[in-house]
């Protein structure tokens, strides 16, 4: 995209949503020194800004942000993206409805991503905000690794949701086997948002299996309620 | 009620009181983002204030809570109340003694109402504020969950009282299955405390179990002796 | 004691000791809301100084610490004490070597409590400050709890200690069966310092455990090692 | 070391690196009260500064902190060093790419070396520090912890590196059984950079064996992939 193309503003809009989305995932105790990172797209240019990588938080700037075409081009910035980047790109292209990406190591979500389990749906919390269990991937094969492996993270998070037929909208969070999650929403800052959340409910769920060893999820009836208290056409939750 | 006969007084020392718990609750820890909620009654008119939906702990204003009649209807303030709100006054109508009530989904103590199972009186921290065990409900039926839930939620709590004969005041909170607790007090403040202790309570039953499995609960001799250095006239803690 | 007796200058001294081996209790977490209590002792006039019973430990003032004989009379105050007075006094009547008595509902130590197990020494930090396992006391007869419980609570430590051949000094804290720990020390401030310890301690002992379920404790000769490192003629640890 | 051949202003650096170095275990709640020390090496001269012992960190300052020779003679400084120097100049000695070193009571990867277990590599934020799992040393036989139980430590580490034929460089950490760890770097800040990332490896692994008792390491393709991410020639992390 040659630089007279580009909507200036609507990228600084972009670049400030996502550094407050990256300083939310600090704020929120989610990320170690450098690890983690968020990203956000702009619908109407394609473009995605990103944390750059290895930079502390608290020496993030906007303008820093490199930025990237949905295809992995660099359009903006000197610093070298996340190198998550190919996994985020992914996502953005295949799920249509994101706006947001947000990556941590979150130390219980990362435990049952390592232990390659799904997060099974044991509560209200759960169903406020994942309409059934967050999913695992496969573990990638030795193939998968030694190729384009960070966007092979990427098609592993689509290929569960396809096979599964799970609405990315509705479960907006995944598990990445052997590795970490990661979270999206329709903003950057609900991408962060629901990386918080993602990580209370591993807490919890993580307690209620030590409580109940054989503990069965909520029931549909109550998944769908609460779930259609927060979103939806039947929404009670909030101001809006 | 018409607004000539508000006592504007009164009316301010309840959202007061109500602001000040609800903040009790994020101080504590205890709530992520907006979850969570507390309430306050005032006795002499019935009116109760509530946290507002959706509405950031620290943007709370005293002015900004909604109040209501007992039996639910909007008296004072424009913002939407918790949803939660058919709860907390079906536990105002049937707990005559209370004058506040906390709702949170801090972690141990929801992972307990997750696993479906209430919490024993390991140790004299849970006999000094809970006379018994912290009872948790049957899960909801299907019928209840599609009908009115939140009221529901509220049934299912004095319902558990009222066949176990439980004393509201003696053991002030209880764990909705696969949901989280709700604790209550004489005032909105005390609602916030009671709900701070049964999160410890719960964190140390959770760590004892692990410690010992077949742990059993302390004698009914020390339950009794405990809560009642805290309660009642033989009470010697504090300097009241 | 007369009041002209009293040397103000001394008693002050002490005052500001248990002041402040109070606010450490506060400061390292180790009690929610008004939980726990320190006091401490002046061997001289055989003076006690104690936290008030309920106040909020940010309210505390050295001049509002209430001051007891060793064999519990008021001295000098307007405060009423710690419900737990007469289990810190029988603990400064019988360990002659102690100036400082710490008692809190830390999780993980109240845990271990509640449980009714000693805390194994699994390793060096424990070794440092605990030449051997930390006792836990039988559990008080409903006799002991309907007579004089608080003092009882004191008999069932000592009684621990001496049945065990175990020193006082050297393992300055004790579990009470089904209700929490008590620390102590040659000062106030070591007291409290070994409450934290004691958790820590607590905490690591419980992690252990549910890496290595029937691990076994460290080696009397390692065990001795490390605490003759930090205590007696073979000290080698600090800048004394 | 003559005190007119040292380099003061290359001494100065090193003491404010260990100085820094040390603040990071405080600041990352690695260590309570005066527990664990970091320090580091000029490899240009030998001379190695150390905490000293039993300061606490907040007093810490830079030109208190005492220097020795490789081979353990004061050079420099009043305070008596940490009782752990004779291992940290062992490490010193034995792996002669390092330039810090780091050791804290961290709880979890305590807890691991207290159950006298190595860490597995169960994701990928282990790989991305440490090519291998974190090794546990043997426990010191009666003889070598009557002996020079210092420098034995630091010979039980190096001895565990030769027999495993392990990279010191490519596992940066070790836990001493029934200890405590010890982390090291290229600089004293890498070191404790590492000893912090290793706690949250150690907390991550426990809640995985919990959540999947019987799981196993990530594959060594993975393991390779990821630890390549961040080392050696090809390297895509950070701006560097």
């Amino acid at each position: 995209m040659p630089s007279e193309n580009i909507d200036w503003e609507a990228l600084g809009r972009l670049r400030n949503e996502v550094l407050a989305a990256n300083l939310e995932l600090a704020a929120r105790g989610l990320v170690l020194y450098t690890f983690g990172n968020a990203s956000g797209i702009d619908r109407t240019s394609g473009l995605v800004a990103i944390k750059p990588s290895g930079v502390p938080y608290a020496e993030l700037r906007a303008e820093d942000l490199p930025v990237f075409s949905l295809e992995g081009k660099l359009v903006e910035g000197d610093l070298k993206p996340s190198t998550d980047l190919d996994t985020h790109l992914h996502l953005y292209r295949e799920f249509a409805g994101i706006g947001g990406v947000a990556h941590t190591h979150s130390e219980y979500a990362t435990a049952w991503a390592q232990a390659g389990r799904p997060i099974p749906a044991y509560g209200t919390t759960h169903a406020d905000y994942f309409h059934g269990p967050v999913p695992v991937t496969a573990p990638l094969s030795d193939a998968e690794i030694a190729g384009d492996y960070v966007l092979n993270t990427g098609v592993a998070i689509t290929r569960i949701f396809a096979s599964g037929a799970i609405d990315p909208m509705a479960v907006p969070a995944a598990l990445v086997a052997g590795h970490a999650p990661f979270a999206w929403g329709r903003t950057p800052g609900e991408a962060s948002h629901h990386a918080a959340v993602l990580e209370s409910v591993a807490r919890m769920a993580y307690f209620t299996e030590a409580l109940h060893p054989d503990c069965g999820p909520v029931s549909r009836v109550l998944l769908d309620r609460h779930n259609s208290r927060k979103h939806g056409a039947t929404k009670t939750y909030g101001q809006g």
